[in-house]
């Protein structure tokens, strides 16, 4: 289980590297597609998301929990077959969703009280809650209970905040290799990642770093970021606590971000990210394209027949025009909410793709220097 | 053109045929699937139609004109190109929309001023305005514009009502004859439908419906009904008009309706039908099966692990569970949407390729006894 990843080739401080799950590999650097409930924003369904190149699909936890329950899917053989994706899952472990989606939560050592987004029920969760949540829905991946502090919150708070998402972690590892040793785990072999917090504290970062490094874990992330501070900042961060984080582990930034925060996040030596930005950004119409960020609710392209980029391949690409795209999004038709995600999933899918060969020839400078500013460029 | 229709064979008082179009060829009795604003709602595009086993899209006039604008479409290549769908496209003539969507409408014997729906803007549209716009679209079929009058209404509304719809149907089908005589006509094939009203006077139905059956026109449509009547009075005015339709010429029920009212209507001699219902119904979790109508809200269905209907072979039935997609719908994903419009659609062309199969194999009435009550049926 510890040897789930294998770093393949380096170049210029970006990682080339192979993920194995027990449902298929990853190719790292590999973005995430977020399937929050199960299911990718925009109507796009498993079959879809083998079309737009994703390699790993992210769900949630406190989600997932919440409705339609664990328990269930559980019943029903587990996410993979719930959902019908086939292939590698990531499971948030829900920390982040507590802290920015519920209400009236009370963190205690034992754990999170919260209320419920959807109906305010009450709702407990301990560090070992959270583990066996994720062991029922069997994702390949599980990710230990933390506390996501707001940028900024007080030094004081965030250092105490630190030492008991640590504690929750040495639970969390604790409960993940029970649940994998029980007779009828639904996926025995599920790799348990840590999750780095300190906020903008560089001593607390890099403290709390070396003191999950220590419990040797398959993976590690860097969670508490892409919340307020600058992007500035968030790379600082990166580069401190990167260099704490064991090489032979797969390094996660969790939700982050554009276009550009990926290729600067590569170039820190981050080897997996999810973000919501392909979702959120294609419901108010914006396109990523390799020029830049395209809005096509923009009258120039009323009456324009290209498609959003002629180069791409994508299935949207490939059929329909920006007027038309235009068009759906003006009379407010599902369809345009389903060729953008599709064409920005399949965007994120490329850009990572393009990243690996760029690691694996020696020229992620080059391309970093190409594309790192203006991805995000609005065009 | 006027030879667009072949009547291969009947039973039973259902007819089967074959419609020619500039863009292809449908098997009659035939289901438009509804594409109002140039998209299927829930998110399916061209290609999914086509997987959905679509022969016949249906556009609309009116939405089309009000956004983006049918002078834009034509500019674009025509409204196939725009959509980026290759098979025919009949477009209704925006009759219907206007008197159940907009305000204000006030009509003259020179054609009929509205409000627009989506923002109050005044737009006057004649006979020959109608058509005009419907020539720029270039669909295949274009429909005569016509007065909807709703049931009940007076008499004498709608016998002058009926007489103003036929003046406007003579108006109509000149300058259908104009615009294909163009030099630039998008689609110099497009046929003109008229339409028969007459509410639910039997007298007015026939004498309107003899009336424009001595324009020859390549087709005739039967409007007004399902906006109130009951089952028993719509089908009475089925065969009371379809006695009166020229056999040679296809015949479509317009807006037209549950399964159990498209097997009594071809039961009635009528070829091709539309309706809303696959996708209207499909929002609100109904799925049509060959059982009957099955609600996924329902809590029954939390922990099936079964296709909607084991046995269908539409691409959501292939491969997802009742369970997942009563989440989705729970969950307000917009991918329940999508499976339910795609499964909804794959059910009603289904049915009418039955439909087509029972009547080529002389046992068309043992297909309507066994399934006209049990499809609508509630399961």
């Amino acid at each position: 289980m510890h040897k789930m990843f294998a770093l393949t080739s380096t170049d210029s401080g970006a990682r080339r590297g192979e993920l194995t799950t027990p449902h298929g590999r990853v190719q790292t650097p590999a973005f995430m597609n977020v399937a929050t409930q199960g299911a990718i924003k925009g109507g796009l369904d498993a079959r879809d998301l083998k079309t737009v190149g994703c390699q790993i699909a992210l769900a949630n936890t406190y989600h997932l929990h919440i409705r339609p329950g664990d328990e269930l899917i559980r019943k029903l053989g587990g996410l993979h077959r719930f959902m019908a994706w086939d292939s590698p899952i990531l499971t948030d472990s829900g920390g982040f969703q507590i802290f920015s989606l519920s209400g009236l939560r009370k963190i205690t050592e034992e754990g999170v009280a919260f209320a419920s987004h959807t109906d305010g029920r009450r709702i407990f969760m301990s560090p070992e809650d959270c583990i066996r949540i994720q062991a029922n829905l069997g994702s390949d991946i599980a990710m230990a209970l933390d506390e996501c502090v707001g940028i900024p919150s007080e030094r004081e708070y965030v250092k105490a905040s630190c030492d008991r998402t640590f504690r929750w972690l040495v639970r969390c590892n604790e409960e993940s290799q029970r649940q994998n040793n029980t007779d009828d785990a639904v996926n025995p072999g599920q790799a348990l990642f840590g999750i780095n917090q300190g906020a903008t504290y560089p001593d607390l970062r890099i403290e709390h770093m070396k003191r999950i490094a220590e419990l040797d874990l398959p993976g590690y992330a860097i969670g508490g970021l892409a919340v307020g501070e600058t992007h500035a900042e968030m790379y600082d961060i990166i580069e401190l606590v990167t260099e704490h984080m064991p090489s032979a582990r797969p390094r996660y930034l969790m939700g982050v971000g554009t276009p550009s925060n990926i290729i600067e996040a590569v170039a820190r030596g981050i080897d997996m990210l999810d973000c919501v930005m392909p979702a959120r950004n294609g419901r108010h119409g914006h396109f990523f394209t390799w020029g830049g960020v395209m809005n096509l609710n923009n009258e120039k392209y009323a009456a324009d027949d290209t498609p959003v980029e002629p180069t791409c391949d994508c299935p949207v690409c490939r059929a329909h025009s920006r007027a038309y795209i235009r068009h759906l999004l003006k009379a407010g038709e599902a369809l345009a909410m389903r060729l953008a995600v599709t064409h920005n999933l399949w965007f994120y899918n490329s850009l990572m793709s393009r990243i690996r060969g760029a690691i694996e020839s020696g020229s992620f400078a080059a391309f970093r220097r190409e594309f790192s500013d203006r991805l995000s460029q609005r065009i």
